[in-house]
């Protein structure tokens, strides 16, 4: 079984992925001579598939990405990423200048202009140090190697860690490939500027087409869990890059669905490493929404719960506050009934159910009546549920909520984290 | 002119309704002997209307209220108030005890159990201490007089300072009369629990059924303003009496313009004192939205820029931050087009322009391009403003942004507050 290998070697970080070279270093961007600018270089052309922010003021570089997806989504040779600048609010200057990065890259690493793609983070308005972006494509041409982690710790901005994965597949027909991922996150609370960016590359062969396919389920159910109402910032982009170094290719439905389950989780892994990594978050919070009308409803009433600041600070203070989440689901909009809600706590990240969604392959239902989660709400009250359990389970940095609706069959899972002073702290100077 | 009147006796904050009498006594709700009740009596039947909550879990006051008001909004004589327990989710026991609540009151003052109100805020799940409530109603009727501020400090959770307001109305025609509001408010940054409650009292008879729609108006304009989604708490009533004990009644059209001129005026200094004492709050913003497709579509660009925690720590970090509040706008869900969006910033409230929702009247455009706001983003990216200039209009306590569309002629204006360390405080631990 591919999962079996997968979760054998889930903490096995290093490696490569036949084709790719990858390199983080100081282009000068940021003070102090810290890690700014990354380079992901493939030796030959790669399917590509791009998932970009839906908000309406889009940046630079994201309006020039899709335009080149649109043209040379089969054969994108390198990605180039700057920080401390976002090119967003940047007129034609900041078009101009992503262009000309693109160009540069092609020239460094030897392609054509159309299979260079890039992106940018850090804050909107200001406009690209072209020098110091030349220097960074300069210097990063020259440092390529394995060293994904370095790469990934050269896209960060207000992350405390570099959030990277790789994964060395054997499937049961033999055939073997690797895949890895990098991303940068931070602001969670809400809809952001800024806040995402993710490379993935694989050195198996994926038919032109079913890239983006394959992407965009694994956005939707990983990076679109952790980013509210589909709502994301001007930068907000995740590519795919398949080169077939490997010799390996997808061709049959149950390769593809492998691959997916395995692009899946390492979505999943960078998504949740993003929430646990959210700015000034001490605990990773999973909510699961059940019962609603349908899958919507049950998105709805999850996004109010996990945007809500008063949910978020209680879960900072560790307070069991089961008010403040029954009243933020009944003001999402959805017609819940408060008489047949019924709220559950759980320390951990297992609860008795895990829900996905439209992968029913993935799911497991099991009632929460049957797992040990401590029952809170019920009948319209709280329950005589013990106050120091459920202040016990609060304590824990990683917890878990399920909120059942008794309407229907729709559901939901979100991940989030708490509201605290040091997200305060970091976003009230986040420019200074 | 009354409006004239009105501006001369802003700071004429004592006096009389006549006919109403009030209280704000120590029940032994709260600790440490701080008031925590309050009782309002008419010595006559007061014709009433109210608004409440949207949220579906709706607090055992609230449905009693509605209850009430559905049969008896012509003689309504006494509204009770009560802090610490927000007697929502408490199921049939909470109802029975808002109806034992109602039925002392009646006893209490002398009248029937039919023309009392009640309302509660406070932590939900709690059960109402009917032994301090009983004392709470003997104390409160045994107190009664013209202490408007006493009874507003009575109503107070985490506000810092009562809200009251107590207008005396000379009209042009002759007819005086007087109209008094106490409010509580508190937490500010989104829809929230527990949240606002006031009570409007009048001596001027307004016939049935002009009531509802000239308190509904007022609160579209006022407490609507600062809630964000037209979402509330579970427990949010805000209840308008008028008992006629002046000899003034609102017979004429004209009459009735003035008066709801008024009420407005008094609705949004009440609304806007919620604000300015929100939790934690350091600055008092104003967000107009112009040249929006329609009055819905500027509402949902104000509410995603008032509610994004990164705006809202900018602001608290007086950071002239306008790339998030243009990416807050992106995301809105209504289609900007960043290249047609202009941006000004200006100290205190006076923008050029005043926009109150359905009051052509009082609606005085004068374009900001005439004023002296600074504009900071234009044509898709920053103008070359001053950063010194934008800091120190940033670092004033009281300051307002307009975001011009450049698409329609849908506007609003919300008033909203930043999103600061002491807010994190005080809900972090709201409930110990």
């Amino acid at each position: 079984m591919v999962n079996q290998t997968l979760q054998d070697q889930t903490e096995n970080q290093t490696g490569q992925v036949l084709g790719f070279r990858v390199a983080g270093v100081s282009a000068g961007l940021k003070a102090n001579g810290r890690l700014d600018f990354a380079l992901i270089v493939s030796d030959r052309p790669c399917t590509a598939a791009g998932v970009f922010t839906t908000n309406t003021v889009k940046a630079a570089p994201v309006l020039v990405d899709m335009e080149q997806m649109q043209h040379n989504a089969a054969h994108i040779r390198a990605v180039a990423i700057n920080t401390r600048s976002a090119n967003a609010c940047t007129g034609q200057t900041g078009i101009d200048n992503a262009w000309e990065t693109i160009h540069e890259v092609a020239r460094a690493v030897g392609c054509d202009p159309s299979g260079v793609l890039v992106m940018s983070t850090g804050v909107i308005g200001l406009q690209l140090p072209m020098d110091k972006i030349r220097n960074g494509i300069k210097l990063a041409s020259q440092a390529l190697s394995d060293d994904w982690p370095t790469a990934a710790a050269a896209i960060m901005t207000t992350d405390t860690r570099p959030k990277f994965d790789i994964q060395h597949v054997q499937e049961a027909s033999g055939k073997a490939y690797n895949i890895a991922g990098i991303a940068k996150g931070a602001g969670m609370i809400a809809p952001n500027m800024a806040t995402m960016l993710s490379v993935i590359a694989t050195d198996v062969a994926l038919p032109a087409g079913l890239a983006q396919q394959a992407l965009a389920t694994a956005v939707r159910q990983s990076f679109n869990q952790i980013i509210v109402d589909g709502d994301m910032s001007t930068n907000d982009t995740v590519v795919l890059l398949a080169n077939g170094a490997s010799g390996a290719r997808i061709n049959t439905a149950e390769e593809l669905a492998e691959f997916q389950m395995i692009l899946n989780m390492l979505c999943r892994k960078l998504a949740k490493e993003i929430v646990r990594d959210g700015e000034g978050a001490t605990k990773f919070v999973t909510l699961q929404i059940t019962g609603a009308p349908d899958n919507a409803a049950a998105r709805k009433i999850a996004d109010a719960i996990a945007t809500s600041p008063l949910v978020k600070t209680a879960l900072f203070g560790s307070d069991a506050n089961w008010g403040r989440i029954v009243a933020a689901a009944g003001r999402s909009g959805v017609a819940v009934n408060p008489n047949k809600l019924r709220l559950w706590v759980t320390p951990g990240e297992k609860l008795g159910q895990r829900v996905y969604p439209e992968d029913s392959a993935e799911r497991h239902l099991i009632a929460p009546e049957k797992s040990d989660a401590l029952l809170i709400f019920e009948n319209g009250t709280p329950t005589d549920y013990s106050e120091d359990h459920a202040m016990s389970i609060m304590a824990e940095s990683t917890i878990s909520f399920l909120l059942d609706c008794g309407m229907g069959t729709g559901w939901s899972e979100v991940w989030t984290c708490d509201l605290s002073h040091d997200y305060v702290s970091i976003n009230g100077d986040y420019r200074s």
